[in-house]
């Protein structure tokens, strides 16, 4: 990619990343870049919008790449990893973030939209392959849909912390979020039996003193004598 | 309420349903209604745009009394009541709430945007007065989040099952949005004291042949062997 191009790209993204897109002008990226703006011009002639654009496809493409991760050790280890990628470019991009998933945005189009759905799909992707799907292999609808949602969830709670002042510490956000993948994940594991072949084969490379391991110790004094519930 | 509104109200909440609202046209609406252009234009002299809030204003009201139930008996049959009304509406009203809540549409404001919020905290309080918090006392953040959580999980759902064409039945996609709303509310138990507290309290009214029951008994071939995780 031309240097110039993504040097305009960067400046674009630091200003969205403060400011909502309507705010934002092509002067104001001329500025920050330190350039003229026919010469943004020159290299944006679709004006602000193909900016926009630009710089939302090259923050998908940074997201695409936080849940790209090795396939190997328990899973938990591995979403711990993706999600503290992916909660370093909230904090780091967050009213961009937020201006991009709100909506409402008078920049914001079905191209637009598509961008930010095939990054929800190339999330579900990754995070099927590390559950144990190649490529092509396609998942049932439930783990599918079980999948989207949990994504679902990560992008509304990473917009909540947001608007909350980035509270709780980012570390509490991450555990709750993986525990709440880890509670979906098993809910949906007894009414679908691909799902619980998934867990069950994942549950074995869990640790002891693993996420899963505490999440269990942790429920039992929440649960431990409600054995009314099981024995009828 | 006058009748004549309330008629034209309707017309327009049966074409939004059916269409984005940027297909539908006041002639649209004067057809269906079996009225005169003028008469459309005397009751909302703004337009489209006031019929369109006028019409999202109705359907809110209707989806805020979804959730609306009698404060007693288990908490899973309060909540079963609760999402058949919300599914209910959604499978009335398909394209009408996949507009309203997908955003893009030509006719969204922040007004619009204001009043699909207040449908989300009138959902959030109703939860969280059948968990047991009356008007005005405030839950704590992490509980607040988790209800929050479930409510964009519950919207999310139902857009994709509107998206599958209506698949998995829609007894199926209740259940599934309850167990959902267990596992949530548990995984938040074991690292929150007040919702641990609202839990086991909320569990002490359940029947063992109920929802949460069934839940972990199913739970228990998932995890039977995987006695490594809880035994350090």
């Amino acid at each position: 990619m031309d240097e110039r191009r993504t040097q305009l790209i960067g400046a674009a993204l630091g200003l969205f990343a403060h400011h909502p897109p309507e705010d934002v002008s092509l002067d104001d990226v001329a500025a920050t870049a330190g350039v003229s703006r026919p010469l943004v011009y020159r290299y944006f002639p679709g004006g602000k919008q193909q900016l926009y654009e630009a710089a939302l496809r090259s923050a998908a493409d940074e997201l695409e790449q936080c849940f790209a991760e090795p396939q190997t050790g328990p899973l938990t280890r591995r979403l711990v990893r993706a999600l503290e990628r992916y909660l370093a470019f909230v904090d780091g991009h967050d009213a961009g973030f937020m201006a991009l998933l709100q909506g409402g945005s008078v920049v914001q189009t079905s191209r637009t939209h598509a961008i930010v759905d095939e990054v929800r799909r190339a999330a579900a992707d990754q995070i099927l392959f590390h559950l144990g799907f190649q490529p092509g292999h396609e998942a049932g609808p439930r783990l599918r849909m079980t999948v989207s949602t949990w994504i679902t969830v990560v992008e509304a709670a990473s917009l909540m912390w947001l608007d909350e002042d980035k509270q709780p510490p980012v570390t509490e956000l991450r555990d709750w979020l993986l525990d709440h993948f880890l509670a979906l994940l098993m809910a949906s594991a007894t009414r679908d039996a691909e799902t619980a072949r998934i867990v069950r084969h994942a549950l074995d490379l869990e640790e002891g003193d693993g996420p899963v391991g505490e999440l269990a110790r942790r429920m039992l004094p929440v649960v431990g004598d409600k054995g009314h519930l099981l024995n009828l």
